[in-house]
């Protein structure tokens, strides 16, 4: 036995091709796989461990952080470091998974919790056909593929692009105007670098998605709350609040987190307002496709006469979140300044991400895969509210809502969203509270569940009894 | 025939399930692929064609942007719109290039121009295990790798790359120190977020890598312009141009562009005055692996006991540009405030390019891959460097360099390289001018060119001969 819980390691081999950091890293990985060292057993500290081997701290360090990062080992602090408690036995070593490229041992839990905000529904996704693209994809790599990569994006995929956007949401554009960003938050940074500067006031919705708040602040610009009711964002309690702002950010499809949609004569009014004073609006059209009691709306963005809008989509909805793929659509006027600050800024995304996604919007998976997703969300967020209502109905009430991707529960009795929140995370159970989405904490009081990976209504009737019982 | 150049299409089917831009699009694509329409063929305007189908412009519009974006066909102004001159014949439908997922054409010329700079020897990638590990990683796929990967990166990832540092770059550094980006430009968007703020002045080299300043002028701070002498930049200079400058940004390497490495005591002289001031070097080691006389020098990280030095690392140049995947170092203080901007601005780097590379580095193909480059780029720079002297020796000077990806080649006689390199490009050779890279474009003339893809002697005296004529 070559490492022991408490000592006697036997010394490593100079001559060895591998570095000592290796060494040591497979010693022990080798102990856990093999059974010699068990979950929970202790290991040495990497200072008793440094001391015993007389090498440098640094190394012993290295491995430790390996053998941590890939989940073999755990530091707890006093009671020093142990094998990873939970640990299971290896399965299989042909089967890496993303996580970690050591096969052999799984160490993150199913990290989907239930009710978990802004996941589509994975268990769905056509995994198959992704892998069979994305092998063809990376074996048809060639030098000329390699090369820096258009940082505005893959020309092929921003053709596709308008053309889904047209076909979709009504909008009318030329590929030029399509520029490829790696989520929301780079392409807010873009529009910021390009459109606004420090000391600007931009009008955001309260409540409203935290991240934009917390996107302008950073760049010194002063977030307007502008309150929501039935139609959307209060336009004019906005423009008299703020007749000079900058830009207005709105999420006119789904109001994001109330699901409202943004009214006719709203969108008119803001449209109007940003010709008038060359303001900007960023229109935040993250699920738009999710509608389920009519035919998705229009973006705003199709009703743009003036070139004011700059329309925000992403595939991390309609896909997956870890692909990292999301763009901005900007007026022909803007193009120019955009390219200039994607010169500037933008370093491109991965070119395999955006040749598997070309193809799976030319050969037809992602037409389909909207319209099931589209068909399955509304089932499952039929069955989740039944489910819900019918162990929680006396104690909260579901918003109706045309669309989006969660459900909003109001609390009745002033009972506290945040307490019951941090009570279900507990308990392994996600939900947002809405009070964190609103301005200054107030407002009133719900919880925000995600219903597209809850897959059946016995399902929601389960989760609901664990939220019964933390109430 | 359904397309004719001047008129004659024949009615689309309002009936059937492909969009009208699509049926378009397809007409023209199938009759381009069996020859109907021949390179260079004039095709009806997007006006003329939408009068003639009496559809909106907007759905001509996308069905030539796709055929655009795809090669098919090219907008030649006054001239019209034409089928692409020397568009291939169909050659396989089975092998998708990442440019299109349109395998039957092949549009874009071999698109890596000799002596291009920043690119490796994309010849010899292993490509076919790059295959293997990303058809592995793509099959891997579970929905709990499909969620919001980490802003930070890829817990096995950053333990890889902090592993890599160590051995390689004598930098002890623990993961949580390890930041995943895009690329440089992310890199310095970063610092720029966590450590400087508009009004600050920062020391760059010059003559220097002309994006940091674009960065830095864009997030309205001051570059600093500092000489290069044979120790790279001359610091006392500096400080006493700009002593309460709070950053540098240098390349102790190989110097970009001149290839020189910073002394150590120039490297000192940046640590004391960093540790005084409370200023940050950042260290830009975009190629520090590629060093021909010696084994490669250890970063200046590797000397930062005050933890002062932030290392910016990159995936482009040991792996390939497209992947846009890059690291910065950041010292042990400084994890938190980092970790906070992430949380705000970054969106993290797909989870499947990330796997990738873990696995790449994991089972030793990158410590490998970097080994026979450093060898083969000795044997190209040797060859490149005999190769154009042979033919150009009595016009331009080689300096001699320990290091890096391209030569330098001083012209005699006052020759402007601003004026050779745009000749060059004419003629399909790329080249860059120092004088470019110098505040001011002033300074010596010289072309900067990259060996790394010139696969012979006799290559680079063809080369050369090309570049004689242009003199």
């Amino acid at each position: 036995m070559t490492i022991a819980k408490t000592g006697n390691i036997s010394p490593l081999d100079p001559a060895a091709a591998e570095p000592f950091y290796r060494q040591i890293y497979d010693r022990f990985r080798g102990a856990i796989n093999s059974g010699l060292l068990k979950p929970g057993d202790r290991i040495l500290s990497a200072r008793a461990l440094t001391k015993e081997l007389g090498l440098a701290r640094g190394t012993i360090d290295t491995a430790y952080s390996l053998l941590a990062a890939e989940g073999y080992i755990q530091a707890r602090g006093q009671a020093g470091t142990i094998v990873t408690p939970g640990l299971r036995a290896p399965v299989a070593s042909t089967a890496p998974s993303f996580q970690s490229s050591v096969p052999a041992v799984s160490f993150r839990p199913d990290s989907i919790l239930p009710f978990q905000m802004g996941l589509p529904a994975l268990d769905e996704f056509p995994r198959k056909i992704w892998a069979r693209l994305g092998a063809r994809c990376v074996r048809a790599m060639q030098p000329s593929d390699m090369t820096h990569p258009s940082v505005y994006g893959l020309p092929a995929l921003r053709a596709e692009i308008a053309a889904y956007l047209q076909v979709s949401r009504g909008i009318n554009c030329s590929p030029s105007q399509i520029f490829v960003t790696s989520g929301y938050r780079h392409t807010m940074e873009l529009i910021g670098h390009a459109l606004l500067k420090a000391g600007d006031r931009v009008l955001v919705e309260d409540p409203g998605y935290p991240p934009t708040r917390e996107l302008l602040e950073h760049m010194q610009i002063a977030a307007v709350p502008v309150a929501i009711d039935g139609e959307g964002m209060v336009v004019a309690e906005g423009l008299k609040a703020a007749p000079r702002a900058r830009a207005a950010v709105v999420t006119p499809a789904h109001q994001s987190p109330l699901c409202v949609s943004l009214s006719l004569p709203r969108r008119q009014a803001l449209l109007e307002w940003a010709a008038r004073n060359k303001a900007w609006i960023i229109e935040d059209d993250y699920d738009g496709e999710y509608r389920y009691v009519s035919r998705p709306l229009p973006a705003l963005k199709s009703l743009d006469r003036e070139g004011r809008v700059l329309y925000a989509g992403t595939f991390s909805k309609v896909l997956f979140p870890s692909i990292r793929l999301a763009y901005l659509v900007v007026p022909e006027a803007q193009v120019e300044r955009f390219e200039e600050v994607s010169q500037v800024f933008a370093a491109g995304s991965p070119e395999l991400t955006q040749a598997i996604v070309t193809a799976f919007i030319k050969e037809g998976h992602f037409a389909r895969h909207i319209q099931r997703m589209r068909k399955l969300y509304a089932e499952r967020r039929e069955a989740t509210t039944a489910g819900l209502e019918s162990v929680l109905g006396n104690y909260l009430r579901i918003d109706p809502q045309p669309g989006g991707m969660h459900l909003i529960l109001r609390l009745q009795d002033k009972r506290s969203d945040r307490r019951l929140v941090a009570r279900m995370r507990e308990e392994g159970l996600y939900g947002e509270a809405l009070t964190n989405w609103t301005t200054g904490g107030g407002g009133a009081s719900a919880l925000l569940l995600n219903f597209t990976n809850v897959d059946s209504r016995r399902t929601a009737e389960l989760l609901g009894k664990r939220i019964l019982q933390l109430l």
